[in-house]
């Protein structure tokens, strides 16, 4: 048992947490500057700061790091970069600095696995140059998306065509200037098994019928440039070699690559904590009330060590699924990602929501970064799975391991 | 003991509860379209259908309801008025339809309890009307507020005049088109007993010298039209009679108003709550998940009655707190005005959050309500004093209750 | 409204305290020492003091309070009788010496409204006047009782007849040396509606075919003299007019029982609570550590402030729910009688671990009267219905009324 | 990163666990039906079935697998051994079985660390072997012992004496029959510096002067046959060879102890929630109520899940905090060491009650351990620190870390 992380680990925690103090913190408010097009998401821009952040990231060997894959990235195992995903997470806009913010991670690595040698060279090049961005359309308005067997758009098989229908949101990053290329996924086949009906289809943005409805805000902030959008798709066609995989294998390929994503999530949740509780602690040790810093008033002391405390059990859960990820497989590691995905959200909205407190007001407005820290947090609790399916999921499998050690009857 | 309403709580409930469904609610998306300015708030305009739901309600008897004295308003006790708040506290375009609106309410208050007949001329009377706004500026940003004795700004007494200086943030109301009025409040003699050091100067918003500086976002929303500023103070010179009720009077001005407007707040965000558990509990039983609706699901009946406790008693407890109010006074009611601070917005910023939640994705959206009444929550647990404060109060306040019970030492 | 006790109410709770403070909390240890036999409960005895009190409580004209009736106790009102209940709750001996501890009040209420002639000459009286001591046999060990439907034990009719077989729990009380009649709860017909299905059999201690098992410790505690039995019928054979109302009224009887009786218990462990918190404050304010009483150091006043809060909702609470017994009835208190059952044991549960914590060792010890009074509120959250029921029939009550009010489909 | 346990300790956890399959689980009702005393303590024996667990366990190679030194132990390293320490907390039992329980094993530590050869022979031969039990005697009843600088007992030099004055209490195990012996700590020196001023002195049970006045109970059970004992020290002198690595050193060995000590506690405590968490899935998945196993209902998963995460979690920091403590020593560990102290003992509360309450009343009984492990959980949020008293520290150091990171003032 060794709690350390490994020298590889160690030497990039340590570049980019230089990199990180040097270039990405300063450039936030510069970032925030040069973000145009406010609620009007069709007027929105890359602010030039990110392009020159990304060059340099570039420079320093801090590019791609998220992808276990050799041939195309860093060649990371998950509880390598999982410390690296903490780093990026402290600051809302360094995941992009990085080439690894979702849904685009996520996307490439389905490329990577499932990729034909023709999509890869469309799309999964220019998106590891960071050249291009994605989307990924699963989520419906109109179903309760936490049962994925609702889904009700369609990815119909027409002869030697793929024609999507339907209605997807939460399509995030479908907003930036720079997004090209989709991900859908639809039911193909009714009357296959559960879990082979689903296909996952690329489809270029400006596909004839593809429509960006409107961009959804979260706490009433757009996440500008990248934008959740809502987007209907209607007798959207596309050649057949579009689909992913092949028919049928959308559920498949949708586990794949939930596994690291929910642990590059709760990595960068944990960051966005963890900066939470610096700027708590920054407040509380330089304002005074009753003749006193805030830091020794009352209960702040206990505020300060429930946060650390939380902040510590939620990493060691997020290390030790992403090393069961690596030792294991997805498999071995379900419920660990399901409790990983259900502890460090909650975790996180709970000490920023303590870091706002301490500020008072300032902590509610844009002067410092908490409520947006405090909005990923928050999504988070339902994107990729509400807290209640996963709780459902963990409890599930905690019987059955219960009954196989007790051996007793059900 | 009685939990029953007065038989003219009752009629005036029913006559709101009518006039809400029939007006305000219908209202509260016109009013979102006509609203302009985004987040510049210089072009921010008063929507239309307001001035006609303000006549309404006007016409219909359901006007200046909050306030007690029978000469200028309603007449209402603190118990009466404590429902018609909660009432209000449904829907966010609400208050001001009735002219019960923070903080035109507690400015009104002080006015007719404190004000000169000359001020009543000038600032009471088109209030009552509702045909101006006003702001109330006493929050800093350079020092902790929770600690009123921090103040900085200043109130000095210069020969006939009085002269504001300093800065002052979060003054609600401020950006309103028709914010004509704010009440400012300052040191004005730093050698004086710590209550009566500070004043409270009535100056008109066009005052020189008055500048806002900006407006602040809540979780990134402005509120518009009114907003909250961040105002300087410079040099701004007033004749000694804007000083209300005379130099040196500010604390006790201060906690008159305070006590009413605890009760006005916490019972209008105890309506928010009942909102959140109505749209809750629509969403729970509407939507279907795994073949039933989510209001069958795992610990889903636990969340709705969980919130159906907190609420009832939050309620409890405010309405005592008011009937307090009108019986021993603000003083006897002293702890309990505290405990309704810290409990009712902190299980309304709960049942909201759970209310966002059961709604997935579309409750972080501005498709429903949830995040605008979870800001307005939040806020409450920061303004009129930070939880933290409120309960130092109470625990300050019970134990020499039970010094006092049991007669032993300190 | 009016949250001011009766003049009639006021004059008890005077009357009372003076009487606890004098005699009652007095007589604690006395009646401690007093207590013979240890684990082994067949050598229980009554406490000679406790007698005593029961005189000197008789002769003060405080007894049979519980009692609503006129004709055979105080006549009072639940909302006038809960205060009282709330003051015999601050000590465990209390409820006895005024002939006010359950499960008595309840067999006694039952025999009032449901009694024949002869059953109460037989049992009422000698219940009244406190000469003898009463169980109530209706949990099973061998089914989940929160779900009264389980139950197994059989009550079938034979000729003239009555005939009882089964095995019972928790019957609290039934160790008493003056513990002479209990009621059994049993199956007579199996396929009546279901609600008709069981009957309510009075039945002497002695009757042939009734033996004590064993009794059960809570927290290591026997509750000496009252204990709570395991008791086992064997072809117990009774007159058929020792059914109390006739056959399958079983369900009907033990509803009306249960709603004054839950808010006794309720009112009662708020006393509990009230009385751990003036032991917390106590201590908090005579011990020292690190140069300040407890009281001051960090969250500590935070703990008073949460445990006033929560003690002073959870009592308005069940002071209404009280209130809507004595006005609508049971059946419009429904939910409001499930409410205060869950808030008001697991308000206490937390107030008295807090007063635990404060004390440090002693409080883990019977130096204090805390954990006894931990042990009284934690039985509460699975007696007379688990949380987990009570909470679902709220989640359910509260769904209907969302749905009646805004008239949509279910 | 590695959260594998090493080869060496799956062996011995492999074999533990089947030990105790075999032999400590079937032998806890043996146990209990052979104790004898009640609750008085002076007839309190050890079982036999006790000692013939001990022959085994030692025949077993299972035997003092706590002790790091190789001289004496097993030579484990903390984080091998943590595992071990969780699998003997299953049982209450258990510890005793391998020679591993309070405080003999902080005693035994302590005289291999410091111990004089004298002392070893007298008193840590006989304690390895498990043929006498110890005490350790260090709280006391007039003062605040979570403010170690409050201790009022003495340990005068007098000569070649050191004379023992003043009273303790929670002094566990004394009660024990085979306990021979216990270390006293006392104050030696008043002036001199803070941490110099106390001894550790070794004071053989039946020394002139030292009376046990009583056993305290814990929520009413006196854990016999060790109890915790109340004792008075009066004028007890002993050669000065008694004084433990010479006067003046208490602190700093007490300190040396509680490192290991509590990772040791929080171990087991640990192991008593998993137990629990079993318990409550055995009872969940057996017991039928509304025609579904408990496991099925309502908010039930949602139990499972949050205390198997809050396992996992408190598990990862304990092990964490071990591993800490073999790569950088107790001051290096510092704050993990409390906060696993805080986060521990209470996630086991949380889960054991919870336990407790899907047993329903047999959960309030002696039918299964699960109130006799709430106690142990309970007193470990008093014991060896007080949650309060750790989460300062905890706090105290996260400060530091922040101001030392941001380079700011304090």
């Amino acid at each position: 048992m060794d709690f350390a992380y490994s020298t590889r680990a160690r030497d990039y925690i340590e570049r980019l947490n230089a990199f990180m103090a040097e270039h990405v913190l300063p450039a936030e408010p510069i970032y925030r500057r040069q973000l145009a097009g406010g609620a009007d998401w069709t007027r929105w821009n890359q602010p030039p700061v990110m392009e020159e952040l990304k060059a340099k990231a570039k420079a320093a060997g801090l590019w791609n790091l998220f992808l276990p894959d050799v041939e195309y990235g860093a060649g990371l195992s998950n509880v390598d970069y999982a410390p690296l995903a903490e780093i990026t997470g402290c600051s809302l806009i360094a995941p992009e600095v990085f080439n690894g913010n979702a849904p685009d991670t996520g996307n490439m690595e389905v490329l990577v696995k499932y990729g034909s040698p023709a999509q890869k060279d469309a799309w999964l090049k220019p998106l590891l140059a960071g050249e291009i961005r994605s989307a990924f359309c699963m989520t419906e308005p109109e179903v309760a998306s936490s049962d994925a067997t609702n889904m009700r758009a369609t990815a119909r098989i027409e002869g030697d065509e793929v024609v999507l229908d339907g209605r997807k949101w939460w399509s995030s990053g479908i907003g930036h200037p720079h997004c090209k290329m989709l991900i859908f996924m639809g039911l193909t086949d009714p009357d296959a098994d559960q879990h082979r009906r689903h296909s996952m289809v690329l489809a270029p943005l400006d596909t004839p019928g593809v429509k960006i409805e409107r961009m959804l805000p979260v706490f009433g902030s757009y996440d500008a440039p990248f934008g959740h959008g809502e987007v209907s798709f209607t007798d959207v066609r596309l050649p057949l070699d579009a689909v992913i995989g092949g028919p049928g294998r959308g559920f498949e390929i949708a586990q794949g690559r939930l596994g690291p994503g929910r642990i590059h999530h709760c990595m960068r949740v944990i960051g966005a904590a963890e900066r939470a509780l610096e700027l708590l602690c920054q407040r509380a040790t330089s304002r005074i009330a009753f003749g006193q810093p805030l830091a020794r008033l009352g209960g702040n002391p206990d505020i300060v060590a429930n946060a650390r405390m939380a902040i510590e059990q939620a990493r060691l859960l997020t290390l030790k699924a992403a090393w069961l990820m690596d030792t294991v497989g997805i498999k071995g590691a379900t419920s660990e990602i399901s409790q990983i995905k259900v502890v460090a959200p909650g975790m996180a909205q709970r000490v920023i929501d303590a870091a706002i407190q301490m500020h008072g007001g300032a902590g509610l407005s844009d002067d410092v970064e908490l409520t947006a820290l405090l909005a990923y947090a928050r999504v988070l609790r339902i994107a990729d799975g509400p807290d209640e399916v996963h709780r459902k999921l963990i409890a599930k499998l905690e019987y059955q391991r219960q009954q196989a050690r007790s051996g007793g009857p059900t």
